[in-house]
Order: structure tokens, then sequence, then C-alpha cells
């Protein structure tokens, strides 16, 4: 392609070995962002710890305007709805662990130059809107029907592509009910805020981030598999640049450790006192029920069952576990790995795909156990 | 010093030239966040947009348990208030533009190592709390003092030096009325959240980020100048490693622009249709008002006068500024300056010193005008 964009807009690449982190991959990480490790002490994400993933701009919406869904395409009745009428549906909350596709990629060799996200794209919140089967039942889909086409307001480009943000699910999981996909108005009880996706947006507990539509504006049923830029181009497990490569879907199994004691403002390695040390975090996976978290404090030769917090009924929010260790003084390499129902569980080496995707490598904490020592100067 | 804590604990270092940014900088900048430019939108920041650091971990503070402010030191009455307690006094609500005291220093060359911002570190609040001169009245200064010190509940080591975060006020600007010291236990009109300090923050209105002690839990009125780490190790303009350097204070003039267009995803440069467009954004300064604001649309030849917001009641507080444009095809570098009441105006060439603090070099903007093509495979 030889458009002038293409000079500002370029191909993915892989970084170079022993590449730094490039003003790029830096002007993302300062926009977006992860969630504070400590803050998987809280069931429910407070607002602005949640993780935040935009492609492009976050849509200026203001709030006196009115905002039409549009349920258009193979569909009996074209609806356009505005926010009174989404709120006359029947009002499901569903509390849902999000992560961001990308998490962990800035982690891998060689690393895919994208958002940088290192474990921490995560969060869980309380989201509440209309279940999107009743939306379509209300628009009534055609036999014909394949793919459930979500646009939403936001407006970039993307290797050389300009673009609305566009991504698909098959009809089967968009009016289906385990998950149930929501539109959702609301997150923890108030509107949504801009940058997640206010007024509107799609939620599918279960899956990656990609899928939950911000901003949407627009929901077209095809009678053809959507072909779209984040369908077919982004979001795929490729080895190699030509293949078509797996779609990237469901959330595979995570743990994460609240890192123990107080850290180092640069380095971010952490520092304990010997003794007794409780160490704890979340777990899930979007593809079956977490079943166990294991726990290292020796860097991986020995593992052992953490307590897992207690069943609820938010299958698809992140489950709480805790373990008691003994810390003796020196250095130790901790890490919590999940597995679930399905018996899906965390490598220990990376599972290396070109865009950094779906990678559920174990985290890795070096912590310093450091005999009753104040340091100071 | 050759504690362990120094092993991971290191001293302060510049990048060489051509050094990416490394995975500890990376670190920091997916925990702590920037304003997504475009949110300059908003007069009052929206939740979760407003720029955030946390140089240690945010402390898990119980809603449920008692939170006790202490005012001791060279005082006639030691104070412990509870949050009825500081209810109970007037109440003052502020709008504060803060601004982190590091903001631009990922683009200084030789770099600091330390949280890579490159011109984000932002945001605008209603803050809502006690005069801090009511506290101190209440409290009685003895005639000895000198400074007051703000004690956080947030716990860290940084370059070897274990402590909680600390800094200190000169008396005078303490217990002033210009700016107007408060003990804010609201931001936008609910509870602060975690990461801005809940329960309780100091806010410095026209001073640098660091000075906004957050998690607040004890104020001491001291005899003598506090010489803690972030107040003397931290926080000085130096060109070399020996010298005391100055203390970094009030908040130098800056503009920012919205930036306009939309944005390839990698680079974050820009893309517009020839044409008329507005060029919009904010401008402040902690030290005097801004009185102008210019634009340049060709990489600094030709600046033209922007025209300026509506003078508010809001002093401490961005001011809003637009220059109307008419964008030719090919590619533009843009830029504002502001410049304050007490002549203060933006370099264009960097103001370095070994921190990376007060930089106010003006953006620059990278915009390419295509004309009318759409852009896609």
């Amino acid at each position: 392609m030889s458009s002038p964009i293409g000079d500002t807009s370029r191909p993915a690449r892989l970084a170079e070995p022993g590449e730094g982190f490039g003003a790029d991959e830096l002007a993302l990480a300062t926009r977006n962002h992860g969630l504070p490790l400590e803050a998987l002490r809280y069931d429910v994400t407070p607002p602005g710890l949640h993780y935040v993933l935009t492609h492009y701009d976050i849509p200026y919406v203001n709030g006196d305007a009115p905002w039409a869904l549009a349920i258009d395409g193979a569909v009996q009745r074209q609806l356009s709805l505005g926010m009174d009428d989404l709120r006359a549906f029947p009002a499901v909350t569903a509390r849902v662990t999000m992560e961001c596709a990308g998490n962990g990629r800035a982690r891998l060799d060689p690393r895919p130059v994208s958002q940088p996200w290192l474990v921490e794209a995560v969060g869980t919140a309380d989201w509440t809107g209309v279940p999107l089967r009743l939306l379509l039942a209300e628009a009534g889909v055609d036999d014909s029907a394949v793919d459930v086409v979500f646009t939403g307001a936001d407006h970039g480009v993307e290797r050389g592509v300009e673009q609305d943000y566009q991504r698909a699910l098959p009809l089967g999981v968009a009016a289906g009910d385990a998950p149930e996909v929501l539109v959702a108005y609301a997150m923890n009880g108030a509107a949504l805020p801009p940058q997640h996706g206010y007024p509107l947006r799609l939620v599918v507990p279960g899956w990656y981030g990609m899928a939950h539509v911000k901003w949407l504006r627009d929901i077209t049923v095809t009678g053809t598999p959507f072909t779209g830029f984040q369908q077919t181009t982004a979001y795929r497990l490729r080895q190699r640049p030509e293949e078509d490569g797996e779609p990237v879907e469901r959330i595979a199994p995570r743990a994460l450790m609240i890192p123990p004691g107080f850290p180092d403002f640069m380095s971010r390695e952490r520092v304990i006192r010997p003794g007794q040390v409780t160490l704890e975090g979340r777990a899930w996976s979007g593809r079956a029920p977490v079943v166990s978290v294991e726990v290292t404090t020796d860097d991986g030769r020995t593992w052992h069952e953490a307590d897992l917090g207690e069943e609820t009924a938010h299958r698809w929010a992140w489950r709480a576990w805790r373990f008691a260790w003994t810390a003796k003084p020196g250095t130790h390499v901790l890490s919590a790995r999940a597995t679930d129902a399905e018996g899906s569980t965390q490598p220990l080496s990376q599972p290396w795909n070109r865009g950094g995707f779906a990678n559920n490598m174990v985290q890795r904490i070096a912590v310093h156990s450091l005999d009753g020592e104040q340091a100071d100067e």
C-alpha cells in the first residue's frame, strides 16, 4: 500500500533481541493502565483501578445528546433504541472479571511491539444492562444469520486500515445464555465512565476484552462470517504472519498474587520481614470454573495447594485464594498457578504467538526477606 | 551502604544514549497512568482519567475501621481527629489542576530513569475538605514553628531508604490562604478513591503533586527545617548529584492540546482531513494566572495568539483555549505554549535537571492531513 497514511501506520513487528521498550509502546502504557496488583484485595475493583485499553481515542459523548443503538442487517424488524428504550427491558447485573487478550505480552521473547502489558491487565466489575438475546429476539433474527457484528464509536487507523472498532460474535454466542451477553449501561451501579464505553458497551462474560465493544452504536446481524480487521487480521493466534491463525476468544486460566510486604519505588521488588506471611490473590478462567490454585515460594521447585475462597454465585468473576507461608531470611521467588475444571493450567514457560495474545505464563515475584533490619542511611 | 536492601533499591541513574525504556520504567507506567489527552475536553476530569502516581503501594483502608488524623509536634494542643470531627469544620471546595513534578521526564535527553511521563501527568478535580489553617489554629502553633510535616500511610523503600511517604510545607504556606491548603475528604463530590488518598489527602493548590500527601495520617509541626528523603534527596532541581539543589514547588506554566483528528493505534500519530480544524486545549500555571496561549502549526516557525476561555472563579484550575486553523494537505507539527502573569513562558528546548522535574517544554503533535482519502486495504 503506497498511501501516505502508511508512513504513520506501520505493520506489526517483533522487537529485536535486547531492544528496550520504545516511545510508541510507552505512549500506549501512559494512556492505558493496568490494575495495581494490591487492588486484587477488592472483590469488585474500585473505579479507576480496573484495567483500561482504548485502541484509538475515547470518543466524546455529550450526556445531553440522545444516543441511539441501531439493530439491523438480517433481522425482521430494524430497531433504533434510545437509552430509555433499553432501560424498559429487564435489567441483569453480572459480576465479570475482564482481562485484555494482550496481558503478559511485554514478558514475551521475542516481544510483539504493541500495548506492553506485564501481568496487570485485569479487573472485576458489576455490569448492569439488557441481555443481548432479548434485543435479538425483539428484532427477529433471520434464519440465514451467521454472525452478529458490533460497532463502536471509536475511530482510528491500524496497520494502514482506517476503521471504527468492530468485532463479531457467532450468533450462537450472541443469542446464548451461558454466558449471557449484556448490552451494559452501568458499571458498579453508576453510569459507565467515558473510558469504559459511556453510554453503552457489550459485556461478554468469559471472553477476553476485545469482545466487549465499547461506545456501542450498532449491532448488525450478518448472513456471512465477519472478516473485519479486529476479527481476521488482529486477535489471531499465529506463529507466522501468513497463517490464518486461530481466533482469540475465551480467557485462559490465571492466578495473580498481591505482592506481599512493601515495594522499592524503582525496581518494584518486594521487601518483607521473616516469619508468618499470608500470600493471597485471585484466580479466574473464562473456560471453566477454577478448581485449584497452587503456590510456590522457591521459584517452582515445590508447589503447595492454596485454600480457595468460598464458591459464590458469580461464575464469571475471579475467586479468592490464600496460602500461609513462613518466610526465612533471604531472597525468594513466589508464583501461583490456577487450574480450571477443564484441566487447563498455567504454563511455566511462555505460550508464544506473534500477537502476544492469551498468554497466561505464571507471574514471578521476587521478595527479599530481611531480618528485622530497617533500611535507611 | 552494604545493606541487603541495597541490592533491590539502587541509586538514581540516567539512561545511556539510545537506551530504550526498561522493564522497571514500564512497571511504573503500567501501574500509574496519565490523562488521555482527549480528556482535556472536560472542565473537571472524570473519575479514572485523572493522572495517578503512587510511590509505593496503595494502602488498603477498610472503610469500616476508624481513621484518625494526628496533629502534634510544636503545638499547644495535640489533636486526634476522626472523620466526623473533620466534617464538623467548615468545608471548602476548590477546583484544582494537579500535575506531577516529573511530567515530561521521558522526553529528556539524557533521560532520568524514573516514572516515564511524556506530557500527560495532569488532571483537574473539585476537592472538598477542611482548610488546614483552621486545624492549625485549633491546635495552636508554637512561636518556634518552622515547617509542617505531613505523613501518609504508604510505606516503601527508595534508594535504600525505608520510609513512610513524608513531605513538609513551610509554616507560612501551610497556614496561608493564597493558596488555601485543604485536608480533603472528597473528590468531585464523592469519597476519595483509594488511589487518590482515601480517606484523607492534602491538597496544595498550585504546587506539583508531590506536595499533596495522600492517605494522610499525621501532621507534625516542627521547630527545625524538615530534612526527610522526599524533601532533600528527591524533588530537588540539580545539575550534578552532589548539589543541594533548589526545591521543587509551584507548577510551571504549560499548555496542552487535544490531539486533533484520529490516531494510529501504534504510533499515536494523528490523521486529519484538510480544511477547517479547531485546535483546543487547556493551560495552567501554579505561579500566576495564564494570560496568553500561542499556537504554532509549522513546528515553531510562526506563532499565533489563541482565544482564551472565559476567566472563571477557579484560580487554581486550568483555562480553556482554542484556535481556528485551516489545514492544508501534508504533515504538520502542532504546539501550544502558555505564558503566565509573571511573564514565565514555556521553553522550546528542554529545561534539564537530573530528576527530570518541573519540565514544561512545549508539546509537539505530528498530524498528517490527508486529502479526502479513506485508508484501507
